[in-house]
């Protein structure tokens, strides 16, 4: 039991759900690493949603809503940490849901689709029964995607993505968007639109929005996409850390 | 295998080993999420050893060197990460290695021991076969120190040590020097001497200067560690990180 005066108590929680994950089976080997690397930036941000951040989310939302076949991407990393919250997003948003391992096995897909299933998404994609392509005939196993899902996406949401992989889908024409701590990595700059915000609160906020710009109209969503660049976004997240004492 | 030409070889290479030691049952269950945070704050300060981070290491080891009793405090982390170098430092300043572990188990402790006997380091302390008492009579497991070790020690180098342990260790009167990337952290600045760097660059580093220091005389090692000030000291430590693209 984390006493509720630690300083560090919210992140202690999830370093918890974290290691229950792990040993639950549904992360890969080198997932708390990522996540620990995820902790030490958003320590550096002051653990808060910033104004560049919810400015990415508003443009998120919007291309989203405006897509054909938008998708969320999801690993063990984000399923873990925020489940609910994307099932959420994705009803609200009417998007489809795809498992995507950077270290693949079949046991992983399985036990996370089942998380899904368990919560009444049933159509989850890129399990182990589904048809799965290799994105621009790159013969990968980070360029597989699920026929129906990403392969035919026009936006793809991808939470906590590899930088590898990030580059692929970015080779695709597809609008990219990621949800990354670390505003310098190659997933970050890479990516059409990049949430630096720490996915527990990124999802929860991008469901609200949601509600509310899935009541106005098309031309609005068009204008809040069209004025997103993400260049000088994440210039300003950038300048959002503090290292000073 | 890491391809050599990965922008991200070295700190790989380092993740691979935190991977293998965790499997090996060496490392606490959220050990690898320490290990993320402190690449992340690496990667921030370009996985190179600064020159306050340099400043600290002549402090540390004059400090060591005029000790009575210098003791390492190793747990798993640092022992996967840097054994050898460790025991060559404990050779060259005639310290002692005690094991000290956030999340104590016998096993751990257990294989953790063996790991220095199997190098010859036959005087390993903290084991279980070890009088262990408590700093200070705190009864806590935090708190515990070996008797001939930490518990009677008038210089104590921790690399990588927790928050709550490090603020025990400070209210003993014993001279705490730490080796943690996060130069904010509460062992950061709960410390006397505080090393901003990676252990694996840090511990050699230490290694080679100590040589040519245990060659001066005592007046000199007392300037060296009279001089520094390790407030001015984590402030130039900040200053070494770069939060821009």
């Amino acid at each position: 039991m984390i006493p509720k005066s630690h300083p560090r108590y919210e992140s202690l929680l999830l370093r918890e759900k974290m290691v229950e994950a792990s040993k639950e089976g549904i992360l890969a080997d080198s997932a708390l690493i990522a996540h620990g690397r995820g902790e030490a930036f958003d320590y550096l941000l002051g653990e808060r949603t910033t104004f560049p951040a919810k400015r990415a989310m508003y443009a998120t939302v919007a291309s989203m809503l405006l897509a054909n076949n938008p998708v969320i991407s999801v690993n063990g990393n984000t399923t873990a940490l925020a489940i609910d919250d994307i099932i959420k997003l994705a009803e609200v948003l009417d998007a489809k849901i795809e498992i995507n391992l950077f270290y693949r096995t079949d046991e992983r897909v399985e036990k996370i689709a089942e998380m899904y299933k368990e919560r009444g998404w049933e159509n989850i994609l890129g399990t182990n029964d589904d048809e799965l392509k290799y994105i621009k005939n790159i013969e990968n196993p980070r360029a597989s995607a699920s026929k129906t899902g990403i392969y035919n996406a026009d936006v793809v949401l991808v939470p906590l993505e590899d930088g590898d992989r990030a580059e692929i889908l970015s080779k695709t024409g597809k609008t990219i968007i990621a949800i990354d701590l670390n505003p310098l990595s190659r997933t970050a700059i890479k990516s059409d639109i990049t949430i630096v915000d720490n996915v527990v609160r990124a999802i929860p906020f991008m469901c609200k929005i949601a509600e509310d710009l899935k009541e106005q109209d098309k031309e609005f969503l068009v204008n809040i996409k069209n004025d997103f660049d993400n260049k000088d976004n994440l210039k300003e997240s950038l300048e959002q850390f503090k290292v000073k004492g």
